[in-house]
């Protein structure tokens, strides 16, 4: 059995995400002869650690009844450099104008040597060379897929499975919840306004929705495949952005025709 | 630089296909470290062999020619056990009564300890678990992605990109002949005759598309898809297959609605 030890840094939907995921597919993982150990987690309060693994269901229901799971006032760094591990699921939120504490605890990961998996399109968006390069130089594998299209594997299957092929343009819907309200501005021609208050009713559209409607998160994602499937070396400030919100039912239909 | 010496089996569509993209890339897969060497090239008549390797263009321009590059009296199985090569390329036309030529030249190829990439469904649809267990024993590599959804790599995306994550079943249009039949006998309220009669004008389907319309080419893509992502040990006996043949606009309107 090969084990590997872990940190989740960030716990809010995509950390907790993890953990439930680890925990339901512990004995599967087991069968393919791969023990995952969290050894740490960190979200805004601080941290939870134990070199022997860390109780996840325990700490899901610490998270869910009293917000937090911190019991040391440890920051993600911290632990990178102090927790025996060696690998960094970095999961914190977005932040495409410093890169946030994922920016940090990516670069202090792969200083100690650590391998990286992360969902956090921010540190990407703005350091993708700097990155991969100190990934490199640090021999430390660095995995993003979960950074655009999380459920449907785009740069591995560029990467990996499409070697040797050339791959000319992509195209796609790189965003959700544009494509939701764009599709039922064109079937119900109503306007922007009311599909949005439906969609954050319904869950849709988060509760703050300018990432999305803006065009921000498909930016982000653009810049880490123009990145990571054609070698360009492009940050947010390289795409033109332009996002929904003053699109008409009337635009959109004759866009459609 | 790495040098693969291979042979291509099989040099009708898909073998002249290989031939094409291998002169297409060649600068490519230098840039890469990789020089593929085809150093024999076998048809229904007979091969040409060449240590140094064999002139592509020349061997493309005397198929159109003269209808084969043989020039000498050999089978596949005679190149695969007489001439130096890490790498069998089959692309032998699917038999999936007695597995043809190609399953013959893939126990020959694994058996000299060669690898294998494959085209042909035949031999994986009869003898699926033979040919995993021989290449497995002779630690070879055995790779059959083209067999299924050629320019979309689904095993591969499957077993690998995928790897942890557990599939649940396959669904898709698994034939392009019929779903090019269907879809215009649904717009057009055609004849399942007048639709095949004009596809086989335009040549999109066969002259001989019985294994299409009769649902073998589909029958024979689920137990490749079967064996290779559910880990099954199955073959086209297990399958139960109604071709298209019999269909008529209105049924297919009925299960339209």
């Amino acid at each position: 059995m090969k084990t590997v030890r872990c940190s989740i840094l960030g716990f809010g939907a995509i950390g907790q995400g993890v953990a439930e995921v680890l925990l339901m597919k512990k004995e599967y993982l087991e069968s393919m002869g791969l023990e995952v150990l969290v050894v740490a987690i960190v979200d805004s309060k601080g941290a939870t650690v134990n070199s022997e693994g860390v109780d996840l269901a325990d700490c899901l229901a610490r998270k869910r009844t009293k917000g937090t799971v911190a019991v040391e006032k440890l920051t993600g760094v911290d632990v990178i450099k102090s927790v025996d591990h060696e690998l960094v699921i970095e999961t914190t939120p977005t932040n495409i104008v410093t890169g946030g504490a994922g920016l940090q605890n990516m670069f202090a990961a792969f200083e100690t040597g650590k391998d990286v998996i992360t969902s956090n399109k921010g540190p990407l968006t703005l350091k993708y060379r700097e990155l991969t390069e100190a990934a490199k130089a640090a021999g430390s594998n660095f995995r993003f897929e979960a950074t655009v299209g999380g459920s449907m594997p785009i740069i591995n299957l560029a990467n990996e499975v499409l070697a040797g092929n050339r791959l000319r343009s992509i195209k796609g819907i790189l965003n959700g919840t544009c494509n939701y309200i764009l599709t039922r501005m064109l079937e119900e021609r109503a306007s922007y306004k009311d599909i949005l208050a439906e969609s954050m009713e319904l869950g849709i559209a988060e509760t703050d929705p300018t990432y999305d409607v803006d065009g921000i998160d498909t930016a982000c994602k653009l810049v880490i495949l123009a990145n990571a499937i054609f070698g360009l070396d492009v940050t947010y400030k390289d795409v033109e952005v332009t996002g929904i919100t003053k699109i008409t039912p009337e635009a959109l239909e004759m866009a459609y025709e």
